[in-house]
């Protein structure tokens, strides 16, 4: 049976990608690697949308969290946790396990964050240092609105934007110079379609100067030295030299399909599936503003979702991911990160349908597919 | 032009495991993955020889070197650093940079520690609290004395070793539980034949009693929730999938080669290597006990290694690392580790004799590679 990842990472690697990285391995102090190395620097500049250094961890995605901030604050600082789901809940952990004062703005799973009650809080308390939230919650399916919160750090000299865009970079647009993102993580198994052990993080000029009064220890993550390091095209520590080549690779095939195509391509797949559940009366799980990473659907609560889950899985050999904590058993997240196309969506939505109807759900046999087949074929 | 990989890390890839790697990625939260990992986490205690955990970090060795410190130490204890090349200094900086005080004993570069200073030091200081060390000092070739520094430490309640054992494991004989070692180190991209991106580390029991009362922040390498995940067959966060299932692959190609006769291995090549450079009156670095996992020697001083690095990689497609620092331009180091064999070997040795003709060293062209192929093809 054929294999199909539409999990929200890791995802599907193109195979090209898989065959670069099963080349015989070349050593990072060389001129071969170093070259590499300076385009894939471009590149994820190029992602970020940033004139910024993007720094490379070998690390998976909650490494690089850990880096924002460990970079940018000192013990006792207080800071600003907006936790609507399971990441935004990882920001409060790593806050505090580093002995950070946190304040939380609570927002219930499902729902975005709204920018008025994070500048009610700031003005409200001006010794909160940094903002931490999520650009895209993989947890829920939610968008936080981003460039409205950065517009509220920006204007204060004494507070950061930090932001989990680990399924948000590559997937819609960040504008991280422009709109005045200060610290910006992304990971190699989300809209990269890498297997994951890579990181990203670019910190704005305004982070930097937090970097130069923080006081929180680090070492493997203290990208100061990252910083000389990736001036002379190398890493402080060995690098993940296969997983970079793969980065390459795949930097190379987004120049050529450009940064508003990509977010174009994975907004019109979420557009499909949101559109082709809603077909077949299945709820959104998001009651505010949806992610292009993910689409969450709630299951029929008389089957629930693991079933449906299981059956994707053994019918179809499709796998897609089960909620967490509160929302497991319950929703089912499907994504439109990684090498998945119109036909694998196609197919997904087919099988989805298939399996709801072999679970004894009463609904509109084909109307989804028929909706998701309308909306991807427009032009 | 064939590429050969002679640098103590990385390390070439047997190919076999490259294509492992390049198979469809799945996902980490699945019964596979979960099959995968219970198979690595029994192989990685037969390699680590011991009955505790051996985790599994998303980072390079130096992740898993901070890993040993932040679980263990807390703010203002001091440690006695064994500093007798780049690796050992780097202990040091991780130490300082989590606010330890630290005791060093530097050992002059080439040479190895002397256990009986070790013992004066701790006898000298009680509250120095852990004795850190590389088993194998890669920046020089040198083996330090794991064992007896282990059973120095051991005598002591308060007292840890933690070892850099990153080109060390599957090297040569660590026995971690047997020996008394309280935290050991591991990387992929050495005896384990992989990419780098991996990093390992074991504690023993008296090592997680410092765990308990570690106060050093960490959120990343906190090992207490990757306990908790290992025992049900997963990690706290994504793991770096594609290297796991490679590690596997290496993993049963171990076990059927069998822990002994790995050492065997590396300890063949090394002196058919060390042999081969005394026949044409080149010098070992290595003035005290020479590491299996590589070979470092004095290139003649007329020429300077860097030359017949150079001349290695453009006229026979061989990588080998150049000295680091005050041994840069001095010495080349040869690795023995990764999918190198006896016929890669004999290669090395005669791409080096025609290398160094070339540049003009006077010498009996020839005796090296007879000297090699002598001690290679003993049974």
């Amino acid at each position: 049976m054929k294999n199909y990842v539409f999990t929200p990472g890791p995802v599907a690697v193109p195979s090209e990608v898989l065959l670069e990285m099963a080349k015989p391995i070349i050593h990072h102090r060389t001129k071969e690697f170093e070259a590499i190395f300076a385009e894939v620097r471009e590149g994820l500049k190029y992602i970020f949308d940033t004139k910024e250094e993007v720094f490379v961890l070998a690390a998976s995605g909650t490494g690089a969290m850990e880096a924002a901030v460990v970079n940018t604050l000192s013990p006792g600082d207080k800071v600003l946790v907006i936790d609507g789901g399971k990441f935004g809940e990882r920001w409060g952990k790593i806050a505090r396990a580093y002995g950070l004062e946190t304040a939380e703005l609570k927002v219930e799973w499902g729902y975005s964050a709204d920018p008025a009650e994070v500048e009610k809080i700031l003005d409200a308390d001006p010794s909160i240092k940094a903002v931490l939230f999520q650009a895209s919650e993989t947890s829920t399916g939610v968008l936080h609105p981003t460039k409205e919160i950065a517009a509220i750090t920006r204007k204060r000299d004494g507070v950061i934007s930090i932001v989990d865009g680990i399924t948000g970079v590559g997937v819609f647009p960040i504008e991280f110079d422009e709109w005045g993102v200060d610290v910006l993580v992304g990971g190699s198994q989300k809209a990269f379609m890498l297997p994951p052990g890579l990181s990203f993080i670019a910190l704005s000029k305004k982070a930097w100067k937090f970097y130069e009064s923080s006081k929180l220890p680090k070492f493997y993550f203290d990208l100061k030295p990252a910083l000389k390091n990736a001036e002379k095209n190398t890493t402080p520590y060995t690098p993940a030299v296969t997983l970079i080549i793969g980065l390459a690779a795949v930097l190379r095939r987004f120049r050529a399909e450009g940064r508003e195509a990509m977010h174009k391509r994975h907004e019109k797949l979420a557009l499909a599936m949101r559109e082709a559940m809603k077909a077949i009366e299945l709820e959104p799980y998001v009651k505010s503003v949806p992610s292009p990473a993910l689409t969450t659907v709630i299951a029929p609560p008389e089957i629930g979702s693991s079933k449906v889950i299981k059956a994707l899985a053994s019918d179809f050999g499709i796998t897609v991911a089960d909620g967490q904590d509160q929302a497991k058993g319950v929703i089912f997240r499907i994504s439109h990160i990684g090498d998945i196309d119109v036909t694998d969506t196609i197919t997904g939505v087919a099988a989805i349908e298939s399996v709801l109807n072999g679970l004894g759900y009463k609904f509109n046999f084909g109307a989804a597919t028929k909706k998701a087949s309308e909306i991807l074929s427009a032009k």
